[in-house]
């Protein structure tokens, strides 16, 4: 596996030695679990390591730190392939890579499933951590990326119904099972003012109510606003006719309405993007990427067009 | 939990923030599991969430660094009580700050069976690390605190024997489940000039010939320098009737000298007693509760007074 740049003792000692250049360290860890944050017939080897680095990853860029290492501990049973464990260090290294990091540390050990834990370590380039608890009243609030991709990707996996073999199709569940977020905004969010931020790991709504106490403000979100993923009005169309099979009365508008409302859903409650959402003074320059998606307000909670979602507002997993 | 004092940001946020003063974080990962580093029946939560935190707070020692943060990754089935994992929490921030560390951050999953995966993050106080690679011929060997207690405290409680309710004896098995290592014998090495250092997670001699391996040395032991832990001869001395059970014509004599066998294998081939192992230039004066064992030579490999050990050199776990 490839050191990061900043490893001055790596993989083969008691432990790593990292390079902290300014002096601190940002940690966080996570862990993927199988049957619970993947599936082996639907996921490879290589797709549950991307995720895994992805998940811890993406904490570390929603503090506005780089990433300089991750250490992975697996548990896994004695029958797991040897090419699964390489395959899955492969994806690890090619995600940890991606973000800039090198993994330094390691432990395995036997168990009766796979539990996959990886610890990551960031820098903050002297820059004060953005966190949950910074935003004010008059802050606007901006996602850096299109939302709904896992989640859609998780519901076409998941569905009943045959799915075309499509390319818009195809690359929504690859975002599912393969997550790739855009690390780099957390930096660039944090050197632009962010005055919170947070990742959509347990979806938009869930993840801003965690801003939305910690900050003692009111986040409110214009789902006019929301930037849909690619595809997502695609595959909600290629949901609903199963869905609707049961109710042959149903009309052409009405389904439209109906897969307007599942993008909707997919956009405000999926999980597992790892689209970072920041909130920045008014008038903050954002540069692309970035969509002001609602402002913050008075108040507590959060609220979309103005009213409290109805629903659950997380991301259930699939077990 | 107790955050540590270098912690600027603790839990609850997306990552921690953990200062290092010395510009660089020293970092390992280390893992236990159910069924194989401990069973419920023998460990309470306490003790488990204690031993979790010592085999990593220990890994870090043994760089001769200070902890200063644990990162926990705790899967668990849903049918654990939740006095099990705020038990298992308590003995984790109990151990994490007998090192002077506090729990930073964490990760919870449902999973068929309770893995436990500790991150520790250290700081080098500006000192270079002590890695295995560092020794040269001349140098000795010693060790921070006898040896064999877990391995000892193991065997009773595998000894289908009974075994009397004494002090001592109990001791050793409490020294299995809930071990205690001398964390600060880490950088006292560090700051005596050691060159080379392993704590014995594996065992004497299996983490020895990683210290001969990596600095291309022999690495030889002398038997009746090793400090045995108190009570192994009363502890060995209880198993050994009933093995012996099966040659009853077996005599006295001829019992002590299996007994005297049985300690001096506790304690070159039993893990978990995380005794730190650290090499000296030569005329090096130790301070209390290090003890000489050995001394570094030409050539590769570990030896016990000159010749190879025969056997299994490392620890097995109990599956």
């Amino acid at each position: 596996m490839p050191p990061g740049s900043l490893t001055s003792v790596g993989i083969g000692d008691d432990a790593a030695v990292v390079t902290a250049p300014s002096g601190s360290v940002v940690a966080a860890v996570d862990m993927v679990i199988e049957g619970r944050h993947f599936r082996r017939d639907w996921s490879t080897a290589y797709d549950v390591g991307v995720k895994a680095a992805a998940r811890s990853l993406a904490d570390i860029a929603a503090m506005g730190a780089v990433n300089t290492a991750l250490l992975v501990a697996l548990a896994a049973p004695g029958s797991l392939p040897a090419r699964w464990a390489t395959d899955l260090a492969d994806g690890l290294a090619a995600e940890a890579t991606r973000a800039g990091a090198g993994i330094v540390g390691g432990d395995t050990a036997r168990a009766d499933s796979i539990t996959i834990s990886v610890t990551a370590l960031g820098d903050l380039e002297g820059r004060a951590p953005v966190l949950r608890s910074g935003t004010h009243p008059g802050d606007v609030i901006a996602v850096s990326a299109p939302l709904g991709r896992s989640a859609a990707g998780l519901a076409l996996l998941t569905a009943a119904v045959p799915v075309p073999d499509s390319a818009p199709l195809s690359a929504l569940v690859t975002a599912h099972v393969r997550p790739a977020p855009r690390y780099e905004a957390g930096p660039e969010a944090a050197r632009l003012g962010a005055t919170a931020m947070i990742d959509t790991s347990d979806g938009l709504l869930s993840d801003l109510a965690h801003i939305a106490a910690a900050s003692a403000v009111r986040l409110n979100i214009e789902t006019p606003a929301l930037p849909a993923a690619p595809a997502l009005r695609e595959a909600a169309a290629n949901l609903l006719p199963a869905d609707l099979a049961a109710d042959p009365g149903s009309s052409g508008p009405r389904n439209e309405d109906r897969a307007a409302e599942l993008v909707r859903e997919w956009m405000l409650t999926g999980g597992e993007d790892h689209t970072l959402v920041a909130t920045f003074p008014p008038g903050t320059p954002l540069p692309p990427g970035w969509q002001v998606i609602g402002e913050v307000l008075l108040g507590t909670g959060v609220t979309v067009d103005g009213t409290p979602h109805p629903g659950p507002a997380g991301w259930q997993h699939f077990r």
